[in-house]
Protein backbone atom coordinates (compact mmCIF):
# COMPACT_ATOMS: atom_id res chain seq x y z
CA UNK A 1 0.00 0.00 0.00
CA UNK A 2 1.82 3.31 -1.56
CA UNK A 3 0.46 5.29 1.06
CA UNK A 4 1.35 3.19 4.28
CA UNK A 5 4.93 3.35 2.73
CA UNK A 6 5.93 6.95 2.22
CA UNK A 7 4.07 7.63 5.91
CA UNK A 8 6.62 5.06 7.35
CA UNK A 9 9.20 6.64 5.11
CA UNK A 10 7.84 10.13 5.83
CA UNK A 11 7.80 9.49 9.93
CA UNK A 12 9.07 6.53 11.09
CA UNK A 13 11.40 6.54 13.59
CA UNK A 14 14.06 3.37 14.25
CA UNK A 15 14.14 3.65 18.59
CA UNK A 16 16.70 0.81 18.40
CA UNK A 17 16.09 -2.95 19.91
CA UNK A 18 13.56 -3.13 16.50
CA UNK A 19 11.13 -0.77 17.86
CA UNK A 20 9.86 1.05 15.04
CA UNK A 21 8.03 4.63 16.03
CA UNK A 22 4.65 4.74 14.02
CA UNK A 23 2.59 6.03 16.46
CA UNK A 24 1.65 9.29 14.66
CA UNK A 25 -0.89 7.06 12.37
CA UNK A 26 -0.78 3.35 14.08
CA UNK A 27 -0.52 3.21 17.71
CA UNK A 28 -1.32 6.40 19.49
CA UNK A 29 -2.95 8.76 16.83
CA UNK A 30 -4.67 7.87 13.49
CA UNK A 31 -5.13 9.06 10.01
CA UNK A 32 -9.08 8.27 9.43
CA UNK A 33 -8.81 8.36 5.55
CA UNK A 34 -5.23 6.19 5.34
CA UNK A 35 -7.04 3.49 7.98
CA UNK A 36 -9.56 3.03 5.49
CA UNK A 37 -7.71 2.89 2.77
CA UNK A 38 -5.76 0.38 5.05
CA UNK A 39 -9.31 -1.20 5.39
CA UNK A 40 -9.67 -1.57 1.23
CA UNK A 41 -6.51 -2.95 0.31
CA UNK A 42 -7.14 -5.71 2.59
CA UNK A 43 -10.53 -6.35 1.24
CA UNK A 44 -8.68 -6.27 -2.52
CA UNK A 45 -5.74 -8.43 -1.68
CA UNK A 46 -7.40 -10.99 0.14
CA UNK A 47 -10.20 -10.82 -2.64
CA UNK A 48 -7.57 -11.55 -5.31
CA UNK A 49 -5.84 -14.52 -3.18
CA UNK A 50 -9.21 -16.46 -3.26
CA UNK A 51 -9.96 -15.53 0.25
CA UNK A 52 -13.75 -15.04 0.12
CA UNK A 53 -17.14 -15.52 2.08
CA UNK A 54 -15.63 -14.28 5.73
CA UNK A 55 -18.22 -13.87 8.18
CA UNK A 56 -15.72 -12.09 11.12
CA UNK A 57 -12.75 -10.45 11.80
CA UNK A 58 -10.30 -10.73 14.87
CA UNK A 59 -7.69 -8.52 16.17
CA UNK A 60 -6.22 -8.16 19.21
CA UNK A 61 -6.79 -4.62 21.26
CA UNK A 62 -5.56 -1.81 21.39
CA UNK A 63 -3.63 -1.08 17.89
CA UNK A 64 -5.61 -3.70 15.86
CA UNK A 65 -8.57 -2.54 16.30
CA UNK A 66 -8.75 0.55 14.03
CA UNK A 67 -7.51 -1.53 10.85
CA UNK A 68 -9.87 -4.00 11.99
CA UNK A 69 -12.90 -2.16 12.12
CA UNK A 70 -12.31 -0.53 8.82
CA UNK A 71 -11.72 -3.37 7.21
CA UNK A 72 -14.95 -5.01 8.54
CA UNK A 73 -16.58 -1.84 7.34
CA UNK A 74 -15.21 -2.39 3.81
CA UNK A 75 -16.13 -6.28 4.07
CA UNK A 76 -19.52 -5.99 5.98
CA UNK A 77 -18.73 -7.92 8.50
CA UNK A 78 -18.30 -8.14 12.49
CA UNK A 79 -14.81 -7.15 14.26
CA UNK A 80 -14.28 -8.99 17.31
CA UNK A 81 -11.08 -7.73 19.13
CA UNK A 82 -9.44 -9.90 21.76
CA UNK A 83 -9.30 -8.33 25.38
CA UNK A 84 -6.12 -8.27 27.27
CA UNK A 85 -7.68 -9.11 31.00
CA UNK A 86 -11.07 -10.14 31.52
CA UNK A 87 -13.73 -7.22 31.74
CA UNK A 88 -16.44 -8.15 34.49
CA UNK A 89 -19.13 -8.55 31.50
CA UNK A 90 -17.35 -11.67 29.67
CA UNK A 91 -19.30 -15.25 31.14
CA UNK A 92 -17.20 -17.96 32.08
CA UNK A 93 -16.33 -20.43 29.36
CA UNK A 94 -13.62 -17.80 27.24
CA UNK A 95 -11.03 -18.69 25.20
CA UNK A 96 -7.20 -17.54 25.89
CA UNK A 97 -4.03 -17.79 24.70
CA UNK A 98 -0.58 -15.87 25.67
CA UNK A 99 1.57 -13.79 23.56
CA UNK A 100 5.03 -11.82 24.29
CA UNK A 101 4.59 -8.08 24.36
CA UNK A 102 7.44 -6.08 22.00
CA UNK A 103 6.76 -2.47 23.02
CA UNK A 104 5.82 -2.78 26.60
CA UNK A 105 7.38 -6.16 27.90
CA UNK A 106 6.18 -9.17 29.69
CA UNK A 107 3.08 -11.78 28.62
CA UNK A 108 -0.22 -10.70 27.78
CA UNK A 109 -3.34 -12.61 27.66
CA UNK A 110 -5.28 -12.39 24.84
CA UNK A 111 -9.65 -13.68 25.54
CA UNK A 112 -11.90 -14.19 23.94
CA UNK A 113 -15.72 -14.87 24.83
CA UNK A 114 -17.66 -17.77 22.88
CA UNK A 115 -20.59 -15.53 22.30
CA UNK A 116 -18.49 -13.79 19.19
CA UNK A 117 -16.79 -16.77 17.64
CA UNK A 118 -19.03 -19.73 16.55
CA UNK A 119 -17.63 -23.03 14.81
CA UNK A 120 -19.29 -21.94 11.54
CA UNK A 121 -17.08 -18.19 11.41
CA UNK A 122 -14.68 -18.07 8.34
CA UNK A 123 -12.09 -15.56 10.05
CA UNK A 124 -9.94 -13.20 8.90
CA UNK A 125 -6.91 -12.24 11.20
CA UNK A 126 -5.92 -8.26 10.97
CA UNK A 127 -3.02 -6.97 13.55
CA UNK A 128 -0.80 -4.00 13.43
CA UNK A 129 2.42 -5.81 13.12
CA UNK A 130 3.82 -9.22 12.44
CA UNK A 131 7.36 -9.07 13.85
CA UNK A 132 8.26 -12.50 15.46
CA UNK A 133 4.38 -13.46 15.05
CA UNK A 134 3.81 -14.74 18.60
CA UNK A 135 0.62 -12.25 19.30
CA UNK A 136 -0.66 -13.55 15.47
CA UNK A 137 0.16 -16.65 16.82
CA UNK A 138 -2.06 -16.14 19.40
CA UNK A 139 -4.87 -15.34 18.08
CA UNK A 140 -5.18 -17.88 15.56
CA UNK A 141 -4.78 -20.42 18.54
CA UNK A 142 -8.03 -18.56 19.55
CA UNK A 143 -9.52 -18.88 16.28
CA UNK A 144 -8.54 -22.80 16.65
CA UNK A 145 -9.85 -22.88 20.30
CA UNK A 146 -13.42 -21.77 18.84
CA UNK A 147 -13.41 -24.13 16.23
CA UNK A 148 -13.88 -21.71 13.73
CA UNK A 149 -11.71 -21.67 10.42
CA UNK A 150 -8.77 -19.10 10.10
CA UNK A 151 -9.01 -17.83 6.30
CA UNK A 152 -6.26 -15.58 5.91
CA UNK A 153 -3.84 -12.91 8.24
CA UNK A 154 -3.41 -9.13 7.46
CA UNK A 155 -0.71 -6.88 9.15
CA UNK A 156 -0.56 -3.29 8.37
CA UNK A 157 3.57 -3.66 8.89
CA UNK A 158 5.88 -6.83 8.48
CA UNK A 159 9.49 -6.84 9.63
CA UNK A 160 10.57 -9.53 7.86
CA UNK A 161 13.73 -10.36 9.42
CA UNK A 162 12.08 -11.32 12.78
CA UNK A 163 10.92 -14.16 11.11
CA UNK A 164 7.02 -14.34 11.94
CA UNK A 165 6.17 -15.42 8.20
CA UNK A 166 8.20 -18.65 9.20
CA UNK A 167 6.11 -19.06 12.29
CA UNK A 168 3.46 -18.40 11.01
CA UNK A 169 3.60 -20.84 7.45
CA UNK A 170 2.55 -24.10 9.36
CA UNK A 171 -1.23 -22.24 9.52
CA UNK A 172 -1.50 -22.90 5.82
CA UNK A 173 -3.65 -19.28 5.36
CA UNK A 174 -2.21 -16.41 2.73
CA UNK A 175 -0.33 -13.49 4.79
CA UNK A 176 -0.95 -10.21 3.30
CA UNK A 177 1.18 -6.97 5.13
CA UNK A 178 0.35 -3.81 3.34
CA UNK A 179 4.08 -2.43 4.23
CA UNK A 180 7.59 -4.38 4.99
CA UNK A 181 10.44 -3.02 6.66
CA UNK A 182 13.32 -5.08 5.12
CA UNK A 183 16.11 -3.80 7.30
CA UNK A 184 16.22 -0.65 10.13
CA UNK A 185 19.44 0.90 10.67
CA UNK A 186 20.75 3.53 13.04
CA UNK A 187 19.44 5.83 9.86
CA UNK A 188 17.94 3.84 7.77
CA UNK A 189 14.16 2.34 7.28
CA UNK A 190 14.18 0.44 4.52
CA UNK A 191 10.72 0.10 3.71
CA UNK A 192 8.87 -2.07 0.80
CA UNK A 193 5.54 -2.00 -1.18
CA UNK A 194 4.71 -5.37 -1.51
CA UNK A 195 2.21 -4.71 -3.88
CA UNK A 196 5.14 -3.82 -6.49
CA UNK A 197 6.27 -7.03 -6.50
CA UNK A 198 3.08 -8.68 -7.26
CA UNK A 199 2.66 -6.21 -10.17
CA UNK A 200 6.40 -7.16 -11.16
CA UNK A 201 4.98 -10.74 -11.76
CA UNK B 1 -29.65 7.31 17.36
CA UNK B 2 -32.55 4.74 16.98
CA UNK B 3 -30.62 1.87 16.19
CA UNK B 4 -28.11 1.86 18.86
CA UNK B 5 -31.68 2.22 21.46
CA UNK B 6 -32.95 -0.62 19.89
CA UNK B 7 -29.67 -2.65 20.20
CA UNK B 8 -29.10 -2.01 23.29
CA UNK B 9 -32.97 -3.17 24.03
CA UNK B 10 -32.67 -6.05 22.93
CA UNK B 11 -29.48 -7.41 23.55
CA UNK B 12 -28.02 -5.39 26.53
CA UNK B 13 -27.92 -7.31 29.82
CA UNK B 14 -27.83 -5.68 33.14
CA UNK B 15 -25.43 -7.38 35.49
CA UNK B 16 -25.84 -5.62 38.13
CA UNK B 17 -23.94 -3.10 40.53
CA UNK B 18 -24.68 -0.91 37.26
CA UNK B 19 -22.54 -3.27 35.01
CA UNK B 20 -24.72 -3.29 31.53
CA UNK B 21 -23.10 -5.73 29.34
CA UNK B 22 -23.08 -4.16 25.16
CA UNK B 23 -19.87 -6.13 24.53
CA UNK B 24 -21.56 -7.62 21.11
CA UNK B 25 -21.68 -3.83 19.43
CA UNK B 26 -18.98 -1.56 22.01
CA UNK B 27 -16.42 -3.15 24.04
CA UNK B 28 -15.75 -7.02 22.48
CA UNK B 29 -17.16 -7.36 19.10
CA UNK B 30 -17.70 -4.42 16.77
CA UNK B 31 -21.02 -3.75 13.99
CA UNK B 32 -19.24 -1.85 11.45
CA UNK B 33 -22.31 0.07 10.03
CA UNK B 34 -23.43 0.09 13.23
CA UNK B 35 -20.06 2.08 14.22
CA UNK B 36 -19.87 4.30 11.11
CA UNK B 37 -23.78 5.07 11.84
CA UNK B 38 -22.32 6.11 15.56
CA UNK B 39 -19.85 8.04 13.92
CA UNK B 40 -22.16 9.54 11.50
CA UNK B 41 -24.87 10.73 14.35
CA UNK B 42 -22.27 12.67 16.32
CA UNK B 43 -20.88 14.44 13.53
CA UNK B 44 -25.01 15.42 12.93
CA UNK B 45 -25.43 16.93 16.95
CA UNK B 46 -22.24 18.32 16.81
CA UNK B 47 -23.00 20.62 13.56
CA UNK B 48 -26.39 21.30 15.19
CA UNK B 49 -25.15 22.71 18.22
CA UNK B 50 -22.82 24.78 16.31
CA UNK B 51 -19.30 22.81 17.38
CA UNK B 52 -17.63 23.61 14.20
CA UNK B 53 -13.99 23.49 13.04
CA UNK B 54 -12.95 20.50 14.73
CA UNK B 55 -9.15 19.93 14.57
CA UNK B 56 -8.48 16.57 16.79
CA UNK B 57 -10.98 13.63 17.94
CA UNK B 58 -9.39 12.33 21.48
CA UNK B 59 -10.43 8.80 22.80
CA UNK B 60 -9.26 6.81 25.61
CA UNK B 61 -8.29 2.97 24.33
CA UNK B 62 -9.64 0.62 24.39
CA UNK B 63 -13.75 0.91 23.58
CA UNK B 64 -13.14 4.58 22.64
CA UNK B 65 -11.25 3.86 19.92
CA UNK B 66 -13.99 2.07 17.39
CA UNK B 67 -16.54 5.29 17.76
CA UNK B 68 -13.91 8.14 17.74
CA UNK B 69 -12.43 6.33 14.47
CA UNK B 70 -15.89 6.48 12.61
CA UNK B 71 -16.67 10.13 13.76
CA UNK B 72 -12.47 10.83 12.76
CA UNK B 73 -13.72 9.23 9.01
CA UNK B 74 -17.16 11.43 8.88
CA UNK B 75 -15.42 14.24 10.06
CA UNK B 76 -11.81 14.15 8.05
CA UNK B 77 -10.09 14.56 11.74
CA UNK B 78 -7.15 12.85 13.39
CA UNK B 79 -8.05 10.45 16.28
CA UNK B 80 -5.69 10.30 19.42
CA UNK B 81 -6.58 7.58 21.97
CA UNK B 82 -4.68 8.09 24.88
CA UNK B 83 -2.91 4.97 26.36
CA UNK B 84 -3.60 3.31 29.30
CA UNK B 85 0.47 1.99 29.66
CA UNK B 86 3.43 4.34 28.10
CA UNK B 87 4.70 2.63 25.35
CA UNK B 88 8.38 3.09 24.53
CA UNK B 89 7.64 4.74 21.93
CA UNK B 90 6.33 7.79 23.41
CA UNK B 91 8.81 10.25 24.51
CA UNK B 92 9.33 11.84 27.96
CA UNK B 93 7.14 14.68 28.34
CA UNK B 94 3.71 13.78 27.97
CA UNK B 95 0.38 14.23 29.29
CA UNK B 96 -0.53 11.71 31.88
CA UNK B 97 -4.18 11.64 34.32
CA UNK B 98 -6.01 9.37 36.07
CA UNK B 99 -9.65 7.98 36.28
CA UNK B 100 -10.78 5.14 37.96
CA UNK B 101 -12.13 1.91 36.02
CA UNK B 102 -15.68 0.77 36.25
CA UNK B 103 -15.81 -2.51 34.68
CA UNK B 104 -11.90 -3.56 35.65
CA UNK B 105 -11.45 -2.13 39.33
CA UNK B 106 -8.59 0.36 40.39
CA UNK B 107 -7.15 3.33 39.01
CA UNK B 108 -5.87 3.74 35.20
CA UNK B 109 -3.61 6.56 33.78
CA UNK B 110 -4.05 8.11 30.54
CA UNK B 111 -1.20 9.44 29.23
CA UNK B 112 -0.84 11.45 25.98
CA UNK B 113 1.84 12.37 23.78
CA UNK B 114 2.15 16.50 23.28
CA UNK B 115 3.54 15.22 19.72
CA UNK B 116 -0.27 14.61 18.82
CA UNK B 117 -2.29 17.42 20.49
CA UNK B 118 -1.24 21.18 19.90
CA UNK B 119 -2.32 24.45 22.14
CA UNK B 120 -4.10 25.32 18.73
CA UNK B 121 -6.52 21.99 18.28
CA UNK B 122 -10.22 22.10 19.07
CA UNK B 123 -11.03 18.78 20.40
CA UNK B 124 -13.83 16.61 20.62
CA UNK B 125 -14.00 14.12 22.88
CA UNK B 126 -15.69 10.96 22.22
CA UNK B 127 -15.47 7.69 24.58
CA UNK B 128 -18.12 4.77 24.78
CA UNK B 129 -19.63 5.14 28.63
CA UNK B 130 -20.62 8.20 30.18
CA UNK B 131 -21.22 7.49 33.90
CA UNK B 132 -19.65 8.98 37.16
CA UNK B 133 -17.76 11.22 33.99
CA UNK B 134 -14.51 10.45 36.04
CA UNK B 135 -12.72 8.77 32.81
CA UNK B 136 -14.17 11.76 30.14
CA UNK B 137 -13.34 14.06 32.92
CA UNK B 138 -9.75 12.68 33.01
CA UNK B 139 -9.20 13.06 29.28
CA UNK B 140 -10.51 16.52 29.14
CA UNK B 141 -7.65 17.61 31.83
CA UNK B 142 -4.90 16.23 29.59
CA UNK B 143 -6.88 18.18 26.53
CA UNK B 144 -6.56 21.33 29.25
CA UNK B 145 -2.75 20.50 29.91
CA UNK B 146 -2.09 20.40 26.33
CA UNK B 147 -3.31 23.61 25.92
CA UNK B 148 -5.92 22.61 23.44
CA UNK B 149 -9.86 23.97 23.63
CA UNK B 150 -12.32 21.32 24.16
CA UNK B 151 -15.39 22.06 22.00
CA UNK B 152 -18.16 18.82 22.92
CA UNK B 153 -18.00 15.73 24.63
CA UNK B 154 -19.85 12.87 22.89
CA UNK B 155 -20.58 9.51 24.28
CA UNK B 156 -22.33 6.35 22.75
CA UNK B 157 -24.03 5.72 26.13
CA UNK B 158 -25.09 7.70 28.71
CA UNK B 159 -26.17 6.20 32.41
CA UNK B 160 -28.02 9.32 33.55
CA UNK B 161 -27.96 8.26 36.94
CA UNK B 162 -24.63 8.02 37.88
CA UNK B 163 -24.42 12.01 37.38
CA UNK B 164 -21.25 12.15 35.03
CA UNK B 165 -23.19 14.95 33.04
CA UNK B 166 -23.37 16.86 36.87
CA UNK B 167 -19.33 16.33 36.99
CA UNK B 168 -18.54 17.43 33.47
CA UNK B 169 -21.33 20.67 34.01
CA UNK B 170 -17.83 23.15 34.88
CA UNK B 171 -16.54 22.32 31.50
CA UNK B 172 -19.28 24.40 29.96
CA UNK B 173 -19.38 22.07 26.29
CA UNK B 174 -21.94 20.95 24.62
CA UNK B 175 -22.79 16.71 25.91
CA UNK B 176 -23.72 14.37 23.09
CA UNK B 177 -25.37 11.00 24.39
CA UNK B 178 -26.91 8.39 21.48
CA UNK B 179 -28.51 6.53 23.92
CA UNK B 180 -29.40 7.57 27.56
CA UNK B 181 -30.27 4.56 30.00
CA UNK B 182 -32.42 5.81 32.77
CA UNK B 183 -32.88 3.17 34.95
CA UNK B 184 -31.63 -0.84 35.70
CA UNK B 185 -33.64 -2.58 37.52
CA UNK B 186 -33.26 -6.71 37.81
CA UNK B 187 -35.20 -7.60 34.71
CA UNK B 188 -35.60 -3.99 32.90
CA UNK B 189 -33.29 -1.67 31.07
CA UNK B 190 -34.83 1.80 30.72
CA UNK B 191 -33.69 3.54 27.15
CA UNK B 192 -33.96 6.60 25.73
CA UNK B 193 -33.35 8.30 22.58
CA UNK B 194 -32.40 12.01 23.46
CA UNK B 195 -33.10 12.41 19.87
CA UNK B 196 -36.66 12.03 20.42
CA UNK B 197 -36.74 14.73 23.24
CA UNK B 198 -34.62 17.43 20.77
CA UNK B 199 -37.76 16.64 17.73
CA UNK B 200 -40.69 17.09 20.63
CA UNK B 201 -39.04 20.61 21.52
Amino acid sequence: MQALVERIEREGRNLGRGILKVDGFINHQLDPELTLEMGRCFARRFAALGVTDVTKIITAEVSGIAPALTTGIVLGVPVVYARKKRPITMPDGFYAAQAPSHTKGGIVDLIVSPEYLAPTDRVLLIDDFLASGQTIAALATLVAQCGATLCGIGCLVEKSFEGGRALLAHLNVPIVSLAIIESMNANTIVVRNPEELLQAV
